[in-house]
């Protein structure tokens, strides 16, 4: 089955403690395709500018990923600098030029209209909301979003959720939209909104899930050396959503794999900068590492 | 087999989001003890003020746990007193007063010095290394320690840990140990000085645990409220050690499963204030929260 994504393109200029990359690929619908590229076919929604380099849309269109959503606009591509320290769970924004970014108003080719399942990536609710009215009729919708969404459209993000199956956050987002300390009880608040699933994304810490029946846990991988953490939540939410895409199943047990799917995906991007590791994995590399996952978390019965 | 511990015992003062309690029974050794007093025979050294009450030797002796090491100095038991924030992974102290704690020398009862497992809880590392010398022939000794030690006594922390199989410290602790930022770099430091194990603590995100040949990740456990994280960390060791002990076994396998009695009883201490919760379970609550941990991490091989 077909995901669709809707999100940003970026060139990202970023400072981690293990070295420094000016205007390479990046934005949450590039991570998030090309990691998703590896279980389903992809279908992608963005805009770049007049900038937007050959080589960049051929990372894009190697990994078979549907470009006819990719709108080229005048002006140039969206920018993004920011740095990390040796805490690599939070990015310090050096600065945002939205660019093409700012006017994007995102419209679904006719093809795309019938895809099952839909990303919708951290941008404005109020375009997210309008991206709903365009799709037909999806089996899961997921939606990230991020503080500023949530302190400034509370009204829109609320509108937006109402038709989301799957809300993908982190911590900290988690507890400023719900204002409550525990996850479990954020959780709760979430379903009576919409969503039936609550994702929370903990960075270095790994994943939570939380459905009404069930609860999950996964780790993130330990790595020994981590070289950029840019893109690991649209990583993790391109192996989720392909995941579950390729296998065509929702249920419990399937959502699960897909959680470590997407935490398998998340490992690998942050091993180099950019799209660099994501894009050139082999499906017996992402196995291996699904398998590591499982060696990671067994424990036996008392 | 029996476990020793050497640690503290304090009057506790603490302030959460949740309530406040002042005075209450806590203290390194007095968690460990009453989590450990679950699965094995535990012996205890600290010390305590006059002032310390029956009711709380009494909380100690009706879990089974051997007084003799119990000294009663003149003067008053240690204070702690501190406040957590909605960030309940890190406490604010606001006061210290080491009281008796202050000239604590620990002496091992010669029935002590036969003991197959010891803890040394958070003290000096100058005590814990001298504690060393007390006990003829360990199966397994494992250390704590805190910022205080690393920044001024790195020489005699190293010195102690030469004699330990098993450092459990936090993840801000192993950076500051090691120097390394990533935890699978600080755990091959930390192999280099003695231990040949690795238990991370990560507060509300669980444990890591790493070996030369094995690694292995458990989630903290979900709950709806957490109204007093004092004595997680403690609580964690004394059901960790407590289960190795009591099983014997020092395999892997066995070691998996003891980190996650040690989150069970972690789980179980922070659901209220200093022992109440952990002082009145029983067996089939521990069960249950074991296999709680099983449902919460379990995914199917791909």
């Amino acid at each position: 089955m077909a995901i669709l994504v809707v999100g940003s393109i970026a060139y990202d200029s970023v400072r981690t403690p293990f070295g420094e990359v000016t205007e390479v690929l990046g934005g949450s619908a590039s991570y998030f395709a090309v990691a998703a590229s590896y279980f389903s076919p992809v279908r992608l929604v963005a805009a770049v500018g007049e900038d937007f380099k050959p080589e960049d849309h051929e990372v894009l269109r190697a990994r078979g990923i549907d470009l006819q959503g990719l709108a080229r606009e005048k002006g140039r591509t969206f920018r993004w600098s920011g740095e990390y320290g040796y805490n690599l769970n939070e990015a310090r924004t050096l600065a945002t030029h939205l660019n093409v970014f700012e006017h994007f108003r995102p419209r679904l080719p006719e093809a795309y209209r019938d895809a099952d399942y839909v990303f919708l990536a951290n941008i404005d609710p109020d375009l997210q909301h309008d991206i709903l009215s365009q799709v037909k009729k999806p089996r899961l919708v997921a939606l990230d979003t991020m503080n500023y969404w949530i302190e400034n459209k509370p009204e829109a993000l609320r509108r937006a959720l109402a038709g989301v199956n799957l809300l993908i956050i982190n911590d900290a987002e988690a507890r400023q939209l719900t204002g409550e300390v525990t996850l479990v009880r954020a959780a709760a608040r979430v379903f009576g909104w919409g969503p039936s699933t609550l994702v929370v994304k903990r960075g270095e810490y790994g994943v939570l899930m939380f459905t009404p029946h069930s609860r999950f846990a996964a780790p993130a991988y330990p790595l020994e050396t981590i070289v950029d953490p840019t893109g690991a939540g649209d990583s993790f939410a391109g192996g989720f959503m392909g995941y579950l895409s390729g296998s065509g199943d929702l249920g419990d047990s399937a959502i699960r794999q897909a959680i470590v799917m997407g935490s398998v995906m998340a490992s690998f991007n942050v091993e180099k900068f950019s799209l660099e590791r994501l894009r050139t994995l082999s499906r017996s590399e992402i196995d291996d590492r699904y398998r590591a996952f499982k060696l990671l978390t067994h424990f036996e019965d008392l």
